[in-house]
This record gives structure tokens, sequence and C-alpha cells, in this order.
């Protein structure tokens, strides 16, 4: 059994780093308060004997070592950088519940056979810089380094130069940590769990996931003396793609979810038609033929918008991932990690992306979820109880055993 | 008949305070460029022979006596702010073209039986402070000064301390300066004139205008695990509103208007729903039954929004000016001088706000449009032709000369 008390005071110690007085987090990646959890989860790797290593994007790895060497470790993990106003335990529980499976190991003094390698990813959030799972992509290469260091914040700071103003651009080459297999705590992010009364989500897919970046460009003009026919309104033509994101979602549901947000008005004044906007949009889905109506029902609502507003809309795909399917031997350590505890669970989709999704693509993974109050995340009012919590933390230990060799 | 070559030099000249690089200005009220024309000004009146005040909301009075002292001036002028991405005609043609009449009557040695004034007026445009022709506002005391002064940007600096922090609140109290009539010289910025290949718009009616701000509450969570039916989305709410403003505008058109602009969402990040936005929205009509009908059809819709949606959504009105009829004697005048200098011209209503609005109600009032290119205003791209400005501020000399009395 893990020890929750202690997995609790980690939560409430790291969410000093960046908290926020409504209680919730605000630790965007590369931030100087990235650097300062970084610092202390080092630390603490190391103060429970792992040693710690960097790449070239910042992904951390505490590696456990274990009887037979020659073995690839089992990584366990999440990530510790949170939305602009997130909480406090998107990503943190699943990576300080990882660090409890070795402080809990140290104190059985059980030495797994399969090493074990406690990983942080770099930019899980996405919202600083886009992709959201930019560590992860980065490691199994799903984008090429020299891209990822050049993408730019809102203010036009690259991650590389993120990289290096908090010292960690590590010198390990990307991809150079192998995994026998990767699996990761995290709170559900969604409703059901706490809906249907149930402790443990075992993660079976991941929705497939399409980014956009747009930009709508009409004409700036007087707002009183500007005949309604005469416009060209930014704005007007925005709400229309947002309202035609919303109905091709509930259209092509009840799996599927859309949404448009992070909006910018260029040069806004309150009696100037708005003339030029940037704006983000994305929809995901567990189903790989949904996803590919939603990005063509997108394309076309788009062009009949612009067409009939007589104004210019640019839609950038900026990332696509196709669904995820965990490994059957993973989910099924994971559900009778929980089974044996006594634990209720149910298989599950996961709704929101996660590194994990990356590191299905090249070894055996798995996840587990547990409960978050009133399924609400992304949110200063983020939450989930001690008690389920350290069910989930327990749950990843026993899927560890099971994995790794006792 | 004025100088044309320096009138045209004068805007110029003022367009270099605040001027951008694609031959705009962005010159907002009491901002360091502000300063910077208004000591332009200033100086230039001085040097015509006027004597300046300044009264507490920085509205400048630039005074040329006649031949009876006891006698109210005439008002001749506009104002010298401009939008964040601004022409170098709106305001700026009309107080310039009103120093031109003075520097003009002083060259043919005419002295006009009734005193003129030469008035800039302070925040004409609304955009950094709301409400719009807020120094004219103060003048007739349709909005109390200790409630203007309080008004603040989005920076949160007060209209009295950005008053102060260019020094021209000046010690003259409000409404002070007397007038027995004001006439405004503008361009049109609306495409009729340029349409109909004339020169001068007789303007004898002014739109009624309402101002509201907004906020829509939903609730902030994740964009990819918040199933469709559990979402309380503040942009697609707004969205709603946004197309609702604009179809109320097009049914109770075609003289009517209704704009939403800008924007602000709280805390935003690609990937959560956005949960708190803040906007304006205006509407616009010459009729004032309809202005009645728009806003009360407004409500309504934001009702329904608001209910279907499970959102709250806050509209308050800020402003609301009824529609302006000016006065016969002067727009007569006005009709009269374009007649007597053979300028094609017709009568009008003005689409936008304009300080005259504000005078109309306590002096005989009217104005006078000139053409600009292709009806474009609040737009860097604004354009008037050297011989349109021309016509325009000899159309405004000789209805002073009519007005005033030579
Ligand atoms: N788990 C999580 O919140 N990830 C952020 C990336 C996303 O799903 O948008
Ligand atoms: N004339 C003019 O552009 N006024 C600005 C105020 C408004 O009409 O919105």
């Amino acid at each position: 059994q893990i020890n929750a008390d202690r997995l609790w005071s980690t939560i409430l110690e790291t969410a000093q780093f960046g908290g926020t007085p409504k209680g919730g987090v605000k630790r965007l990646t590369l931030s100087e308060e990235d650097r300062q959890v970084r610092d202390w989860f080092r630390a603490a790797c190391e103060a429970a004997g792992c040693t710690v290593s960097v790449d070239a994007l910042g992904n951390m790895f505490a590696l456990r070592p274990g009887r037979d060497a020659s073995k690839a470790p089992l990584g366990i993990g999440s990530h510790l950088d949170t939305q602009p106003t997130g909480g406090k335990f998107d990503g943190i529980l699943g990576t300080l519940a990882a660090l409890e499976v070795v402080r809990a190991l140290n104190d059985a003094g059980i030495e797994t056979d399969t090493p074990l390698c406690v990983v942080n990813w770099t930019n899980e959030e996405g919202s600083r810089f886009a992709p959201a799972m930019m560590g992860s992509a980065g490691h199994v290469a799903d984008l090429p380094l020299a891209e990822i260091l050049a993408r730019t914040d809102a203010e036009g700071v690259s991650v590389g130069e993120a990289l290096d103003a908090i010292g960690y651009r590590g010198e390990v080459p990307l991809g150079t940590q192998k995994f026998s297999g990767f699996l990761e705590l995290h709170i559900e992010q969604g409703p059901i769990l706490e809906a249907e009364n149930l402790t443990i989500g075992v993660v079976e897919h991941g929705q497939g996931i399409i980014w956009y970046n747009g930009r709508v460009t009409g004409f700036e003009s007087h707002a009183g003396s500007t005949p309604m026919h005469l416009r060209k309104d930014a704005l007007a033509t925005l709400s229309e793609i947002v309202l035609a994101v919303e109905k091709l979602a509930v259209d092509l549901g009840p799996n599927a979810v859309g949404t448009v947000a992070d909006i910018t008005i260029a040069r806004q004044s309150r009696n100037v038609i708005p003339g030029e906007i940037t704006f983000a949009t994305e929809f995901r889905t567990p189903d790989a033929g949904i996803l590919e109506a939603l990005d063509k029902g997108l394309q076309a609502a788009v062009a009949r918008i612009a067409d009939k507003r007589k104004v210019s809309v640019q839609l950038d795909t900026i990332w696509r991932k196709e669904p995820t399917h965990f490994d059957p031997k993973v989910t099924g350590a994971v559900a009778a990690a929980a089974q044996k505890l006594g634990l209720s669970h149910r298989p599950m989709v996961s709704g929101a992306g996660h590194d994990s999704f990356h590191l299905a693509t090249i070894v055996p993974t798995g996840m587990i979820f547990v409960p978050c109050k009133d399924g609400v995340s992304h949110n200063e009012l983020e939450s989930a109880t001690k008690d389920d919590c350290a069910a989930g933390a327990n749950v990843l230990l026993h899927a560890v055993l099971a994995l790794a060799g006792d």
C-alpha cells in the first residue's frame, strides 16, 4: 500500500509553486513556477534513490534500478505543468503518485525485476505552446525536435528560448530513454466515474484530436455609419463558425466534442466593426471515422460562411492525433489491480489528451482514472478526494508490481 | 474663400502626432499624442489672434472677438482625438477647417458681428473612455462632471487622472463658454455622397444611439472531456447574441445598425471552454420608435439565449442618446452656402455620433458632411480629397458669415 498522507502532502506542497488565491495553480510550462516544481521534483526523486536525467525538451526521467539492468524500465508518470487557471491534480497526481510508488517500494524494501522510470513530461497542457503533449510527441518522434523548439508562445518566445531561460534544455537526446511499457494515473476530468459512484477508470481508448488555428479577415469600419449590407464583420463571421462547430459536434455525437476558444480581435474598439480575428478550434472523438467527418464538415461550413459573408477565413490544421487504443496487457493489469484491491471500476474512454497517447504508439501503455469533483478540470475549482487519489496510486503500485515483476 | 493649400498642410502636419505606418493616426484621447496636438492647436489658435481657454474636461475654446462683445459666440469645430487605428480626417478636418475659417477671415480683414469660437472637444471617439462625445456631453450637462471624471479606460486610468497626466484639466468650469449656435464640418464616414457623386451633405438628423456593456458568465472546463450537453460555453452564448444583434438591425432596417465589438475572454486558453466574456454592443437608428424596438428586442433575445443555455448574461445600458434633429435655420444656412458656391448637395442623416448632437440640445446647431473614400472611417485607410476638404471648409466659412454676420 502506498502512503496516502505522504502522497496528499506532496500534492499540497507542490501546489504552492504557482498557487492561486482560489486554490488552483498557474504553472505554465517552462515558466519560473515550472522551474521551481522541476527543481523540487528532481531533489525528491534523488532523495528517493533515483538518477535523474533531462532530455533536449526538458522531459525529466528519474530511474530506479531493477534486478535486471538489461531490461528497459517501465515508465510511470505524467506532467507538472498546468493551465493558466488550472487545478492542483491535472497531471500532478500522476507524477507524484509515480514518485510515491517508488517511495512505497523503498519503504517495503521491494526491488522490481524491471527498472522503473518516473517521468515528468514537458508541456502536456498545450496552453502556452501548441500542441499539447509536446514533450511526449518529441519523445516518440511524432514531431521533429527542430519544429518543436521553434514553436512560439503569444509573446513570441520559442520553446527553445523558454527551455534555456529556466535551465531545462537537457543533454540527453530525444528518445534516448527507452521504456518497456508506460502507465499513467490521472484524474478523469469528466463526470462519469462520479456519476456512477465508481473509484477506478480503466482507460482503454483515447479520443482522436484535431486542433486548428483560424483567422477571419473582414474589414474594419465605423459601427454607426456602415450600413448592415455593406459590412464585412469578422466577429459575426466567427459567431457563425462557433455555432457550426457546436452543431457538428452535437450532430455527430454523443461521442464528439467541438470547441472554439482563444480569440483575439485585432485593433479592437467598441465602435469599430471587427475586421480581423484569430481563433483556435478543435474536435475530439474516439471514432476515427467521425473525426474525419467533423473535419470535412468544418471545412465545408467555413467555406460556406466565408462565401456568404464575402470575408476570408483561413483554417490551418496544426495538430491531428488519431484515436488511441491502449494495450490489453496493461489495461488488464490495471483492472486486475483494482479488482484485487476491492475497488469498483469500469472501462473508459479518455476525453482529455494525455502523454500516454503518444507512448502507446511505441510501447504497451495504459492509464488509470480516478474521479474529480463534478467532472471539472482546467479550472481552479478542480478537486479530487484524498481517498480517491490514494486508491489510484495503489492501483498504480499493484499494476506496476504485476508488470515490472516483484 | 478659404486657403485650400493651408488647410491641407495643417491636416498633414497634425497627422504626424500619432501617425501610423499605414498613413492613419493613433491618437487616443488624453494620450501623449493628444497632448502634442493640443499644444500645437493652442499655439496655432493664439497665432491667429484667438484667446484659448480650457475647461474641466479639457475641452478647448479659442475665442475670436466680434463687433458685438455682448453676443455669445458661434461655435465651430470638432475633435482632434482618434480611434486606435483611425484616419487623419475624422474630427480633425472639422477642427482644422474651423481654424482655417479664422485664418481666412484674418487674411480678408473681416470682423464678424457675433464672436467666433473654435472648439476642440475632448474624447469624441469613446474608444479609450466610454461613452463617445464625452466632452460635449459634459458641456451640455448630459452627464455629471464627477461621473465623467471617474470613468476608466481598460488599464483602470480615470478620465481625471488622464487629464492631469497631460496637463489639460483646465480652470474653466464646465458649460461656462456659451454659444449662440454651433456648426461642425465632418467627413461623412459613410458611402452615400460618394455613391451619388455629391460634394456636400446638409446634415438634418443624427441617429439615436444605445451603448451597452455586457458580460456572459458560463463555466470554464476542459474542452476535451466535457460533453456538449454539460457545457456552459460563454463564447457560444456570445455568438448567438452577436447574430441576434445583427438580425435585429437587419429586420428593423434599412435604417438601423447593430454591432458587437470589444470582446475580452477571461483567462483564455485554447483547450478551455470559455467561461466568462465581456463585450460591448450598440444600436443606432434615426427613428426613436425603432431605437426602442431594438432595445426591447435585444433584452428579449438575451433573456431567451441565457435561459436556453443556462448561463448568466448581464447587459447594462451605459449610454442612450435619442435621435437628433438639427436646427432648420442652421441647416438652411449650410444649404444656402453650398448653393451659392455652386456645390452639389443633399440633406442627410448622420450615421456616426458627433459632438453637435449634444450641442443641438442647447443651441441652434448644424453639420456639414463631405465625402470620404468608399465611405470608410475608423480605419487607417480613411481618405478624403483635398478638393472636398476645401469645399466643405468654404461652405463652413459662408455659413458662418451668414449666421455670425459679416
Ligand atoms: N489532460 C489534459 O488536460 N491535457 C491537456 C491537453 C488537452 O487534452 O487539451
Ligand atoms: N464621428 C465619429 O466617428 N464618432 C465616434 C463616435 C461614434 O459615433 O461611435
